[in-house]
């Protein structure tokens, strides 16, 4: 018999369908392996391309070249520029697009990905994720900053180029607001930040762990939405992700790497999303709310139901995903 | 400059950019036309498989033969038989997956799609959906009944035949209770139903109105979370789509058609999911919600923004897809 799962913190149930269950093996990505160059001329995020990005926001440099940019994103959701401006009239409820969208050039190298970087490389990615949310935090026009990652054409991009991107939207959005209401009602109910609590009880059931480092721990969700949907989460309380230091950077630049690798040699370079949770900007560290990583490899699809009810159905056990990832072999 | 605007009822923001924005025909559908024949025996929906098929819950004869059926999944989610039984412990909150899930043959022939029916038989079909709606309510079990369909492969389908799907879950979703609290919000606030007043500004609005009946009407929403996502509402205000009446059913069947023609002939025949939302079971009418349907061609991919905010990026604006939509030629 299946079983439904709640999030504890989310909220969310999720269906775990072991009628349809397949075993993690199962999993692996069946894409066509394609050899890609490390360098590609006609590839806007390649060095020598750069005029083609231009108004970069921040470059880490590396004798002549560079080791990561950011740069405003070219076909960018929101823009730079203006004032907000708000209309309410009848049901129209209309913001005008401000807001920041940025690339973030993870290498110059074109064939790489997160799980074959150095690590001292992430640990630069990291960094410059820390300095743009940093230096958008103090946007007044600015609600919300979510910085993610697309990998592969099933995970919604088309560029092959390492790149994450950053959004900064000048509204909280829905799902947002409601995650940070259930949070705020399970401090007012129990004195505790409901992502510690979570963090606790993860370290202590051991089933779903993937990794714990010093300063940062890995595991699948009990409730996890889809196959292998993991959060790497700080074991320092804090709400927002600009808080991170210099020593927890580092740290995450290797459990980042280690579950990436995971997933890269365990589902043979499998599409993924991730996306770092932070608070909404303003107001200093929230006692409730706890800043996250969360990966959610693209192997299966959403329907009907999912779009109905907002409700997923699971195909795999998140206990079994777990095993899997912790006994993937990582070459030296 | 792009735009946000929010949907009254669900309190969802879209980022409508327009910057990326495609011209309404560019989402036609590009997938290879593939003949289908009107019966396939390896097709385990098709007359004469019925065996594959057991424990029938509904069949509209015809003589001899049937012209509707519906029957339990064969890969159900969640399971007809026990009690619901429900478990807390530590961050484990957890049920046995009791509910159910049945699957809806629309029409005997293989090759068909609900724009290509006959309406007579999508009243059946609406019809069938009512009477496993109304046989369900009242199994204490069940908090809420979803009834969906997946068109094409896209849309998370694997079969070919014309069947929908109908999932009654033992809880309510997260995502569904949020929205009924704000739809309660919104009644407690103005003493309206907010689809009630939805449905008369777009009404007044005309722009965004594809087609209008005596009892329904149909608009793609202001805040349309991706390309052509539309909205079936019915003008008399119920919560509960088993309320429908044979009437409102005939007339139903005429607007379904009419506008799954539309994107039938208009972006050939692309992939789509409709859900019909309804108010959780138990407790009669409620005041502050109104049932619907709810049409997504699957055109577009979300990534890790999508992921991360659960707010979504629409690269069309929903005027232009009404537009186009309503100057469509449907073949007699």
């Amino acid at each position: 018999m299946s079983e439904l799962r709640q999030n504890l913190a989310t909220k969310e149930w999720v269906i775990i369908a072991t009628e349809r269950a397949k075993r993690p093996e199962e999993f692996k990505s069946r894409k066509e392996k394609k050899e890609l160059p490390a360098f590609n001329p006609a590839c806007p995020f390649c060095p020598g391309n750069e005029s083609n990005t231009p108004g970069e926001t921040l470059r880490i440099s590396d004798d002549g070249g560079w080791k990561v940019r950011s740069f405003p994103n070219k076909f960018a959701a929101l823009s730079k520029e203006g004032e907000r401006r708000r209309k309410i009239e009848g049901i129209e409820r209309w913001l005008n697009g401000v807001g920041i969208h940025e690339v973030i050039a993870e290498t110059p190298l074109h064939n790489l990905t997160t799980a074959l970087l150095p690590v001292e490389n992430i640990e630069l990615i990291l960094g410059a994720y820390r300095a743009r949310y940093l230096d958008i935090l103090n946007d007044p026009r600015i609600e919300l900053i979510i910085i993610f990652k697309n990998h592969g054409e099933a995970a919604g991009t088309s560029l092959e180029h390492p790149h994450s991107q950053l959004i900064a939207t000048p509204v909280v959005p829905t799902q947002v607001r409601n995650r940070l209401e259930d949070a705020m009602r399970y401090f007012d109910d129990t004195g505790e930040c409901v992502y510690c609590k979570m963090m606790a009880e993860e370290i202590k059931a051991k089933e779903r762990i993937l990794i714990e480092t010093e300063h940062f721990i890995s595991f699948v969700l009990y409730a996890a939405l889809s196959p292998f949907h993991t959060w790497i989460l700080p074991k320092r309380h804090t709400s927002s992700f600009g808080d991170i230091t210099d020593e927890e950077i580092k740290d995450m630049a290797g459990i980042l790497k280690n579950v990436l690798a995971r997933f890269y040699y365990g589902l043979d370079d499998p599409n993924f999303n991730y996306v770092i949770r932070s608070a909404p900007t303003g107001g200093g560290v929230k006692e409730y709310f706890h800043w996250y990583l969360s990966i959610v490899p693209r192997l299966t699809k959403t329907a009907g139901f999912e779009l109905g009810s907002g409700m997923f159905i699971n195909i795999s056990m998140p206990e079994d995903n777990a095993k899997f990832l912790r006994e993937v072999r990582i070459p030296k």
